[in-house]
């Protein structure tokens, strides 16, 4: 990726100029240039590299880097100039987003984009080509509208999104500020109501929207319906990865992050400050209270009301082991009254 | 969402009127004027709601609603007028349609659209901006193709049928009469059809195309192969909800419903009225009967030739707890001989 | 579907033609004249068919193909003239391909297309209606660009690649030769990278690209973020079904095959001639080595140094049977400590 892989070329900051903007300790010297940041592994001269999974600890002192963001714990095992962070993973962040060289798109409507007649464009947002917007709908400041989104009719975007390309909204979704939403995801799509009458499904009208609050972010491929009756709803700062599927009514907590391919059936609510580990399951109507942690693709089938760490499923194993485990599930209810008979007769 | 949200302010309907209409009981005043819908626990002034689920049967009593539609059995626990069904979420699903304000959409072609020069559409149909439809493809009266489709070539979008937005088909993909396709759906891409070759893969060319029956919903971001030789099949009044994936060549029987994030291997034939929960796995090459239901997250590993419900999986546990669970499912089958030979010394 | 669905109507070749091409063994008449391909079942006059699985011997006395290709073994049972393929299925795709009919697309870049001033195309390239090409991008000789697509910065599309429609490279995507991208993928979105900072979500900055390898197909709605530092990896010829994700800084080895939902976490490595089953899920940061099979649904929890299969989960049971299971698989360990307990008491 050369250069841009690695941020803007041009700009070079001193080490410690670093740790005087983010608070950092600095030890070495501080006269470093640091003009990109890297992997461990990858950094070379004018890179800052950082340790925070200590997985990788053995490559620091072999590092090329021209500096390394460290916990105090590991200084001594560093070659280079350090800045020690007790965070490391959060202080390379921000120092990362330095270096971030970031496309900027021009105020403005493209000649192409198709635009209800009275849908509302604050003069200082973005809309890319191909670009779609309905009735009554609404872009405020600063927001970005890249190349070939739909955004339906009753729609709010609200002030410095960015909707990064092929982004639908289909209707009564309403974007708080700052929301980031990747390329193929649909929200306000109508969410899955069925009756069965006579023989063959009924719709049931879906007539709630999507209200997303300030600053989140959500992956690419992902959809999020809209409520049957009442909104389905994301409080502010939650963090959807790709490919996730929050149903109709659901409520997603503030600060909640799921990982890649998580399904959440319809009017389950989930707390602040949850992490949901990635291809998990969430059945409807049920609750998570706040700093709920579920593991990968563990199925949540009951409400959860105590903090702490979940899970199902089994471990893998070599299939032919496997299969011996598998068979004998099927026999588990058996051989447990086997051995509580035995434990009976034996007593 | 206001007065969008719960339908045509407008409309307003006498509570004996819907009674009639739809041949329920009325227990109260017929006169109570209906305006729209909601749930118990937000219904208002001129609101009708209704109760379904068992579990909040305990908001009847403190709904603010107009009127409420239950069972029988819950008439005497609502202090409002009430409409009595057999089926209270399928006539609330009727009542609702009455209230709903669809979008509609003009006859016509957009002048953005690029259309092959032998693809014909109904003069009744509606094209949207930037919809691409390909050489010798056919929309019929009535359809709606929203902003972004792709229609390919040899396709057949049939009468009433509705694209919302974004909707691809691929090739060689018909749909009967008044399928509804959400957006970023997918079908007709080529199966995924491999075989190896002196260490490299080949393509299986995929020449089968995908036959959608009447009525039929499929979800946004769902996806249905094309077949390799014959087609893919959903027969009339099947639902998809989103992010499922269809392999080629599977057959899908009418009336069947799956929820969010199935997947279901080439060539599987799945019955007539079967629930698939969500996230469930059917492999290829079986059959299952109709009328299975198979429970969320659970993988089909054989044909099924009884009605019935299905599972796998393991119920979620604290993570710590689990942990323990799972190491000795590790050991299962030593166990098991283990009881089974105390078992054969102690006899 | 026809003479489409069975292949160009005009062409016609001898069964002894299409032994020698392929070098296969040519039992019966040679001058038959194969017109098409079809399945056992539901082949004709001058249709080829062919046996690979074994479920289906049962049709080759009753198949009414002008020919069939079969393995040696298999071809007494067969009524026909015969090819003797040692892989009948590879070389069944081999003579499929003479029979396809594809779609060609002219060179050139359609009036409509949106691109950036320094962005380049060869002249021998197809660009679509609606396709979006940005800053900094390039594509090469013959490849094409179908409708709807969204090209962003720094993206390399090479040489005989074809994008089918509505994909998106979101930025710094590189692909090889000859790669296929079916609709609604999108490579290049920012990876999943959150630090927590004071009781909020921190983005890291996803500097890295993605890069693909030749021939490699990647599913419709499938999804491969950008690398957080360095790159994401396709080695060449990898082959991703649908509905895939693939996260940051993910490895695929050369030759490796996903069936459909599956899900990588970021930073995970996989090796080469991997065949990872349907909806199966790898966390992140550990190793497959080459050749291993995973089964569907199965969670990878830990690296893997042997080649071989493996598998988690418990087998599909009906509904009643598994919850008695299920509710023993949460005392198992004190069914196993009163196991071996006992055990020890006994001996």
């Amino acid at each position: 990726m050369g250069d841009t892989a690695t941020g803007d070329p041009r700009k070079k900051l001193a080490l410690a100029e670093l740790a005087q903007r983010f608070g950092l300790e600095l030890r070495g010297d501080g006269d470093v240039l640091i003009r990109g940041v890297a992997t461990l592994a990858a950094a070379g001269a004018g890179q800052i590299a950082f340790l925070a999974n200590p997985k990788y600890r053995n490559q620091l002192a072999e590092s090329k880097a021209a500096a390394v963001i460290v916990r105090a714990e590991d200084a001594d095992a560093a070659t280079t100039p350090v800045l020690i962070a007790h965070d490391p993973y959060s202080a390379f962040a921000k120092i990362s987003a330095l270096f971030e060289t970031r496309e900027t798109y021009p105020a403005g409507i493209h000649p192409s984009a198709a635009m209800a007649a009275d849908a509302l464009v604050d003069p200082s947002a973005h809309i890319g080509p191909f670009v779609t917007i309905g009735a009554r709908s609404r872009v405020e400041a600063g927001a970005v509208i890249g190349p070939g989104c739909v955004i339906g009719e009753d729609c709010i975007v609200g002030t410095d999104c960015e909707l990064i390309a092929r982004v639908t909204l289909v209707t009564r979704v309403r974007l708080g500020r700052g929301v980031r939403i990747h390329p193929g995801a649909v929200l306000g799509a109508a969410g899955f109501g069925l009756a069965m009458d006579a023989g063959r499904w009924l719709n049931v009208p879906q007539l709630g929207g999507v209200a997303v609050g300030d600053d989140c972010e959500i992956g690419a491929n992902t959809t999020i319906d809209r409520g049957a009756l009442d909104d389905t709803v994301l409080e502010e700062d939650v963090r959807l990865d790709n490919q996730i599927q929050i149903g109709h009514n659901v409520r997603v907590g503030a600060h909640t992050a799921m990982a890649g391919c998580v399904a959440v059936a319809g009017s389950a609510r989930i707390g602040r400050y949850c992490l949901i580990g990635g291809a998990a399951g969430i059945v409807g109507h049920i609750e998570l209270c706040d700093k709920v942690t579920v593991t990968a693709m563990t199925l949540v089938t009951h409400s959860i009301r105590e903090p702490g760490e979940y899970s199902s499923g089994t471990p893998m194993m070599e299939n032919r082991q496997w299969r011996r485990s598998a068979a004998r599930f099927r026999q588990l209810d058996a051989l447990a009254r086997k051995v509580n008979g035995q434990d009976k007769e034996n007593s």
